[in-house]
């Protein structure tokens, strides 16, 4: 259950509403927005009679939902949430693609990469400055300097970037140098890390764990916007499978799943999903016509010589045949690509 | 190996090719087709030399395909195969859009049903007269009076009818009736069912079993079409995942990863992978994104009536919203409705 | 609802009481037991009073399950069914080893398969004359003269004797020469064969779809039993899982949680789960500890030249160490071996 | 490849070995053990020969393992590792349980709990007073004061303690407290919590991710291992699977799995698994069974009152029947309880 309060509520009638509310369900949980201050009552307290609680002073609206999740929760925002990224706007008509190096490897590849995605009409530039990998022995990443490398770029292209933090101290770091925080797939439960994306006072690009319900996303997203930050855009990148000819299964279906369930924006990792640049592309036209609202791809300007995950890469002429593909598609849906 | 005989060949130049492959390679397996005759060389034969087979008398041409399937590979016909039902054909530019209710369950229902979905531009229409449950207390589908029901809409719409055999003496009854033979996803593996179809006569729709790789699912193809029939449309209907807000996971990227291995056309049935009709139509339109060949969609005139799976059907009207939708991504990825 | 009447019964009330079921709840199933006739109301007379039946005149019991299947609920047979096959008993206190080949292959082979697995204490030869095999061009077994092969066996070792049957029209001619029938996991919900070793006279081996869920399995057994076959022992066998390093995920859980739904026995398949010689024998313990009531096991006099699926093979003198191992691990968790 | 050094070795002869290794591989991993100085050459440097490495001055032996993990590796340990905890061992002959609460909830609740556990028998206690819980909103687990209550317990029952840390900050603050740091399956891939366990100076129990690979898992332990700590016990605690009547499926066979491709002991979690108090029973004796080193089991004086996965716990008493049956199926095995 959420308590809107009135945006007129002054301190006092803030802690007095809490104290009712507290004494009534027990610990409640009280987050600030841009639009008044919101108190979350946490699950134990769902079996409330949401009208018993309208009525108290100070009370704008009480919303109800129907999962251990609430400022996530669609019933919040019935008409969706929008979240705006350095001039760019996801969770709107315009359908947002972010596009980079997996790993950004060093400043002539960057900027290379960085030109083709900006050339070809990408939104946003992504690139990995800390990579969390699998093998200890594994490149880990340029660090602090790659975060400087993708702020150069930013200079230079225009672009808006977006690159991931792994740990918490990393975040604020992060946050310092890019437009956009994103949160990978294998910390997507990492709790400490999701509270300081909650703090760090830039949009989240929160990435579905790799077998984890919409129940789960939803509430690692609600990690992050109980400490205030109501930024937040989902990234679907495929889910385990049985199968050997991708890396992972896409799952497709979980964008409309999760739009119903959420007002939050929903974007879709194509090429982690997939692993195979020549299902990239059908892929990237699937999400669109399925309702997400962007898309996150790998291009490399030289995929053999990658660090990180080259196998999946687009090379720029295809992401630029690509990206053409994906206006086409986009218009017949009534959206259209976001321009940076 | 696929040892594809010249034309010209006569009986005994085929017996003499058949007599020395067999001395070399152990048992082989032949098959006729429209283009000639094609002698397959089972897997274990492929550590030959296709050079070593290419200079006997009266072969035409040698392909070597990866996987332990011959006729479906896509090396046979790196073109792509298209297989006409009714006057319609799958493969080529044009996307068919099967429709109809999930049971055929009487004159009247399937009569209005018909209607709907002829009037909304489907190319077919498809209903269940065996229909494979689960338990054996729920309804089992009309038999033979279905049959002879869809052959009468089949007279009245002009579409072309597409129906469900369960087990190998329903084969020929049903492919008296109707235009396409489907087999379904509990009976991918139904080898004796699927050697029946293989002989019907008729083209058939073969479902996906719903956790069978993407070799299992060809190989049962070639199952089919080692009996000699070439007209397999193959159907992803979704897999086996842990989400509990969809009946099964659509696995969309299988489509582009069955392009890429086989040549036989591919469509989806978004009703049966999720199981919400509030899903099916960002399904399709991703289904037709990522390059499928064709839907086959739920559409029933009584939903709440349904005998079968009901809950999953569209109402007449969202399918012709649909289709006005579908028609506008078509065109998009430079496509069209299939029209009967 | 399951409505068992009265040994007393006669016809005419036998037929009066499924007339005012049917009035009541529409179609119901009759089946005829051994120990009376049991009418079976389908699942969607459940909402039905149990009190409002048991007061008809011949009913002896109603009993409600909580599924779909009702004659292989447990509630029916809440101290557990026991199952006979040549005098050797499932479902008792003796722990049923099931061993021998994949595929009968020739009499020598099968002869020494069976001498090893008689020697070291299985209770029952299995050996597949008809095999479902992936690919139309793999072995398909030696059929009929397979069967006769294990009816030999069955003489000379007096080990009752289990094997497969792939459609409906096998059923009759293995239930002639074998004394179990087993129902493979490609074809779990093959109902018309199912219905067909329904009606064969002899104990059914049912193993689990590699997807299928404890109901649809149940469910299955049910179509196998509402043909008025009793004797259905369930077998586990692995479930497609995204590990690559066993074939299939063995869910030994399964086992106590199938045991708390039904009344029937079941076993476990550590071969095809595992496919790995060495995982056969610490599954198959682990099973017995389970509370598994037997296990099915590969053993192949010289695995190396098996034609199917040798390479999950034991041979014959790691087989005498496991029946060693296992006959330890029974005795602690108060069982035994059940001898032939 | 691990090259180990010889004891003997000084500090120019290690450094030069490293220049070497170096100018031929690139970058060295170096690790201090026990017995000696391990340098890790990583994976890229595993096409060098072997034979090349032994020669140099100061190597005393040259591994090779075959996955992307080398300190994890069996090859590096044929024989197995044995990792201590407060006088209790991993790894030998003993079978060592870990019982307790979920959570740590309050002096009384652990107090009772230790006291069931301890007088059944149990090796290690277990509790968790930090608690990665899916909901924000959820209990979160009493911090450092649980930690307390931990080590008052430790001194009053004598069992060594072993509690979760979810974040790097953690690790000291729990290590300082308890004998065996645990790593929960959130953040089996959170690699700054991974190597921060492996400089806190405790051994650690790795839960594997519930979606994990093999290699994955293994990876994960490198972290730590690579860190210089050798003492990690792996937890297999099922997988995501698609069933219902269990929260995970467990995967048993990982077991001799994984005892296959490394040395590291391997214990199993059947309490979160399952779900299921009536699950855990079997499936820990099916644990001992199939090998396992250990077991974790949720043992709560009051289930229905517990703050944490009450649902799942065993009361006392079932715990304590639980013990003396396992000590019969550890008998039969060969091996016994591990006794504190």
């Amino acid at each position: 259950m959420i308590v809107e309060m009135s945006q007129t509520a002054d301190a006092d009638e803030a802690r007095a509403l809490q104290e009712t509310l507290a004494a009534r369900f027990g610990a409640v949980h009280t987050v600030w927005s841009a639009t008044g201050r919101l108190v979350v009552c946490h699950s134990a307290g769902d079996d409330a009679e949401p009208g018993e609680v309208a009525g108290l002073a100070g009370v704008r609206r009480v919303v109800t939902s129907p999962g251990p999740y609430h400022l996530a929760a669609r019933a919040l925002r019935p008409a969706g949430s929008r979240v705006r990224v350095h001039g760019v706007e996801f969770g709107g008509p315009g359908f947002v693609v972010l596009a980079g190096p997996c790993a950004v490897e060093s400043t002539d590849q960057l900027a290379r990469s960085a030109e083709a995605v900006a050339g070809a009409g990408a939104a946003l530039l992504r690139g990995g400055a800390y990579k969390p990998r699998t093998s200890p022995y594994a490149f880990q990443g340029l660090g602090v300097e790659g975060l400087r490398m993708l702020g150069r770029q930013r200079a230079v292209s225009g672009l808006g970037v977006v690159s991931e933090a792994t740990q918490p101290e990393e975040v604020a770091k992060v946050a310092e140098h890019v437009d956009m925080v994103q949160i990978g797939t294998r910390n997507m439960q990492n709790y400490a890390l999701l509270k300081e994306a909650g703090r760090c006072g830039r949009p989240v690009l929160l990435k579905r764990g790799f077998a984890a319900t919409a129940e789960e996303w939803l509430c690692a997203a609600e990690y992050i916007m109980s400490e205030g930050n109501p930024d937040v855009v989902l990234c679907e990148r495929g889910i385990r499978g049985y199968g050997r000819e991708t890396r992972f299964t896409l799952d497709l279906a979980i964008v409309p799943v999760v739009k119903r369930l959420s007002h939050l924006p929903v974007v879709v990792d194509p090429s982690h999903a997939t692993g195979v640049p020549e299902l990239v592309v059908p892929m990237t036209l699937a999400a669109a016509a399925a309702g997400a609202d962007g898309v996150i791809v790998d291009v490399h300007a030289d995929p053999s010589a990658a660090l990180c995950d080259g196998g999946q890469a687009l090379l720029p002429d295809d992401f630029k045949a690509l990206m053409g593909d994906l206006e086409r598609v986009l218009v017949a849906c009534g959206r259209e690509l976001e321009r940076p």
